[in-house]
């Protein structure tokens, strides 16, 4: 089913206002048999009162058992299929870093290796090289020219870096240099379809001349590129939902993705109060609202049991300030669960509290894992949350006569 | 949605071990209003103890309504979409009475039928003629003989058996042979596309040939010809799941439906014990284990209540077995409902029981129809079933970065 057929044609415009709140990585599990969940311990009295008032169910973010990372797991927040839009690993690492693709952009993520006296790799990743020593390097890869192209670098971690091509006729479909293992040189860039056959050749070009200007480097004298993509092709939130779309989010990663669905990214916030200021400050300039909160998810990657529980309570404090802007519809939910039990993003499915004055209310008196797969939403695949939202917003009209 | 794509690109290896314990037609009806199904009233201790451990849920064979047979319900399970991967009647058969179909294989259902003097179906079951008399005949039909073609013929219950041709270039795309009514001729095989016009012929000159070897029979004079179907190409457990799956099974059915999928059957068990000596023996040898137990089915079958009762009480009592090989995963669910009241296989959802160490447990501690409805399983269908058993393994890994 195209979703977006249905909201490009029921959609309809007025003043309400939709507010979706993303503690990211949400869903958690107990630490040991019988136990509470990280939400469930955590003291929410503000979600505990909207649970009253509102409406939950369990957000199943790609799939029964598919375990998504922040590209998907958005992608099925914001209402697109997160199996039919992929983000190719380079779009997603120079979005991540916050580099803005254009259309017609290549992406590639680029690993420093060592090379040794015979241009076989001996350490994939350059000695896993600390981020201050690799950074500047890429300002010493800037110096490479390639005749009609624009080369941008940036570093993005240790020895991970982000490689952008831009110009005239580039496809994105190259294959990986890392061999995947050492003591054989990188692979040639090797173009998979026609279109991309002249990306593979200045992808080679750039190749040689950085390894050329590498070659001075104790450890990181070489280099592996990997995901070859281009600028995803996401319709924008104005074209299917109508909607002038706002992010405010702190990571560079959330704001790419918010960008590449068309949200504008407002203010510059580095913490909950300060994204709460923005919000306030940008209210009557936009429809909706997307708010990201990343410290339940790295709490969880931790496997910081309590201090994801102490974010979780750090998100319910600040529930008040968006009600007191009255929004019409306001979500709380995860792009995916990150229990501190597996320290890593996981399969299960998200709590997720829907509040608008006509979502109809399940009898839930409390917001947690085991009150959401008895709520009211069911188990329903993230996808389906903008479409809820419209509707609870009064901006979906009827679907046939 | 190609769930084998995602679980091809994302499975992982370790050394879990997953166990299906297939109850087959496990779900059940009360007999009267307001009472209990047959597992809400078997004494099923261990159930009810995982319950309290595991997640449950009610699994939906196919679709809503649609009561599988037991190759859909099957497929279902194994996680091979029942709407888009298809067996044959003829293949199902073959299948089911342990015969092992090659690639280029054409299988079909026949039926003995009655002629008259004039050549017209009198009857068309042969007045279902019982098996000590039908059985015999398969031999004299094997006296066919068609040049370039294996011809092997099986008998199967009553007027069915089963035909198979080997030969090269064959399609199983050739129209039923059966009427439908009495008082006319069974109608000659009709290839229904280029590629099965020589199975067509192969098949008009194997019912000449098996009407002169029948000629001189009281009932069995004649035969019609329905469901031919090529070996159903089905992609194995290892290429989708990376599992090196094993099957015990005690009726060729669910043995030749686990080898379909490339699991490989072990043992010879007859009785639950002996399958559980089986499992205990084969345990370092596979990843994954599909142990099926046909009971809960035939007794719902013949509308017995209590039988059922007893064979799920029965179900019940090998599960410490099972639990104390230490699997990492331990499903329990049916391929369908076989309620006694309704006698027959139906489409209601599946109780479903899963228990890992990381399976977010829902508040039930007993387990059945009523529980399952509320589980944190939520409803499902069936086919997701083994991404989530890959994934409680930790045997999936992050889908996008």
């Amino acid at each position: 089913m195209d979703l977006h057929a249905l909201t490009r044609e029921l959609n309809q415009k007025n003043d309400s206002k939709i507010v979706m709140l993303v503690g990211d990585g949400l869903g958690g599990l107990p630490m040991t048999p019988g136990g509470k969940t990280e939400l469930e311990t955590a003291k929410t009295p503000n979600l505990d009162r909207l649970a009253t008032k509102g409406v939950q169910g369990a957000s199943i973010p790609v799939a029964p058992g598919i375990a998504p990372g922040s590209g998907p797991g958005h992608l099925g927040l914001f209402g697109y299929d997160p199996i039919k839009y992929v983000i190719g690993r380079g779009a997603l690492e120079a979005t991540g870093i916050g580099f803005e693709l254009q259309e017609g952009d290549v992406a590639v993520r680029g690993n420093y290796c060592t090379l040794d006296a015979n241009g076989n790799i001996s350490d994939r990743r350059a000695g896993r090289i600390p981020s201050e020593e690799s950074a500047p390097l890429a300002d010493v890869l800037a110096k490479v020219s390639i005749p009609g192209i624009e080369v941008f670098v940036r570093p993005v971690k240790e020895h991970r870096f982000v490689v952008v091509f831009r110009g005239e006729g580039l496809g994105g479909n190259v294959k990986d240099t890392d061999p995947q293992r050492t003591g054989v040189p990188p692979l040639a860039p090797v173009a998979a379809c026609p279109k991309s056959e002249k990306t593979a050749g200045i992808a080679a070009e750039f190749v040689k001349q950085a390894c050329q200007l590498l070659a001075g480097q104790p450890k990181a004298n070489g280099l592996t590129l990997r995901g070859f993509s281009e600028k995803p092709n996401l319709p924008s939130y104005d074209e299917v939902y109508g909607l002038r779309a706002a992010a405010i989010a702190v990571y560079p990663m959330y704001k790419g993705l918010a960008r590449l669905v068309g949200m504008d990214i407002v203010g510059s916030a580095q913490t909950l109060a300060e994204q709460m200021d923005v919000l306030k400050q940008s209210w009557n300039d936009y429809d909706f609202f997307f708010i990201h909160f990343k410290y339940t998810d790295s709490t969880g990657e931790d496997g910081n049991f309590d201090a994801k529980v102490k974010r979780t309570e750090e998100l319910d404090g600040i529930l008040p300030a968006i009600e007191a802007l009255g929004p019409a519809v306001l979500i709380v939910t995860g792009d995916h669960s990150t229990p501190a039990y597996l320290k890593s993003h996981s399969w299960h499915p998200v709590p997720t509290l829907l509040v608008s004055d006509c979502c109809r209310p399940d009898p839930h008196q409390t917001f947690g894992e085991d009150t959401c797969i008895t709520g009211g939403l069911g188990h329903f695949e993230a996808k389906y949350l903008m479409t809820l939202a419209l509707a609870n917003a009064g901006r979906m009209g009827k679907y046939g006569a």
